[in-house]
């Protein structure tokens, strides 16, 4: 993890953590929970894919910026969101979700690669990362996961992960992240 | 974990996967949402055992032989679930819900007991394998878990890993995985 | 974790066992129903704060009293539970949740510090620790988290974390235990 992809990672934290508190802004919740879903949907594709590499403890423990991250965004999120309407809140949602989904796919693939992954599990762990936040944040908030219903998403999480996967191992891996990325 | 085991695992995987994939169908997924649905319904009981366990990385990481499994069962589901009625689905599912179950509690039992887990720990760990697929298949298709609704299934999940964990003990091992796998 | 703690440890899981039971209660579910949920509520929230330290295996798996005190516990609701009507029964929820919420931030924020986690982490996995156990019980259940809907627990829970966290670095570190409790 040398270069863009530590920037990558605190990108689709951030991106992820938005999302997560624009969906507490629309089932009308208090700062905290703003910043509990923020929070959970930032760090949760990269703590499970942590989890299921056996790298421990998990690494937000030891260096919790990426949590600081997530509960500023979260904040912000909930100071700013009543200026917007709620149609406008539901398009910056997809988009963030989408964008943190490309960020994501390729860390986590990156991750996953650089853990000793066997590139097809990489790939799985790239798409799980990219997912779960998601996933999780969609479940607590009591909404069946837009992964599911919006087999876009996945697709492209797929694919992205497929790209970065093969150009690291067939490209100079300097050019994988840009071609990860442009593929998602 | 020899002999008959890893097919009973295999099998297990398969038959959660089916699963998933059904439930999927029933809520009119994509085919994307049948593999995700399916691969987690069938990894997603042995994923949180081995995690339980701390075993790292996660077995499938290093052979993703069982999300091959999961996503080719899946991907089948999906080419022929239009050709069974609604009802005809349902049965399948409580039907392949019951074999899985059977099949897991052994085997979550076993790869328990084979880690140095106590027996009473493992007879969780094999409840545990066999329940959590489901559960998870079910919270995120938006459904409350089967297995909360029907406890005979936990029941039976129950009393399949006790009379595992005594045959391991008291009898040969190379009968306790049927004396397990019948009393399920 | 000496003197007071596991006390504190083992009064948290009882407690959150009886608000999964009583959830279960609610949802008129059958006896393993009631054990599943009182179990995975009362040892949720620590189990994911072990995964998450790293701790391998999950204490429980080599020592399962506290899996057999949420046993008994769940049981020993199911016997009583149809003596309380509907209104004492979503009473004694709150209460023990909050409760349950009090003891679970002191003593998991102190096996985090013990654990070896730097301060700002040992606080947010002393949260995690005191507020998982009950939002796995709601997704369970079906219903959105209590802890997503009732902000006061959460800034609770942080609150003592953080207390619990100072006193242990600059008050003497038999008082911290009081202290933390005192202030959630």
């Amino acid at each position: 993890m040398t270069g863009l992809l530590p920037w990558l990672e605190w990108a689709g934290v951030a991106v992820f953590a938005l999302t997560g508190a624009l969906v507490a802004a629309r089932k009308q919740m208090d700062p905290f929970g703003f910043v509990l879903l923020g929070t959970v949907t930032g760090i949760g594709g990269g703590t499970l894919r942590d989890v299921l590499l056996g790298i421990r403890p998990v690494p937000w423990i030891l260096d919790p910026a990426v949590v600081i991250i997530c509960a500023a965004v979260s904040l912000a999120a909930f100071v700013s969101a009543h200026h917007f309407e709620r149609e406008g809140r539901t398009r910056v949602i997809l988009w963030a979700d989408a964008l943190g989904l490309a960020l994501f796919t390729v860390t986590g693939t990156a991750k996953a690669l650089e853990a000793g992954a066997p590139a097809i599990s990489a790939v799985l762990l790239g798409v799980v990362t990219a997912t779960f936040g998601g996933i999780i944040r969609d479940m607590l908030a009591g909404d069946v996961p837009l992964a599911l219903r919006r087999d876009v998403y996945v697709t492209a999480s797929l694919a992205g992960a497929v790209a970065f996967a093969l150009a690291n191992r067939f490209v100079s891996p300097d050019l994988d992240d840009v071609i990860g990325f442009a593929v998602v």
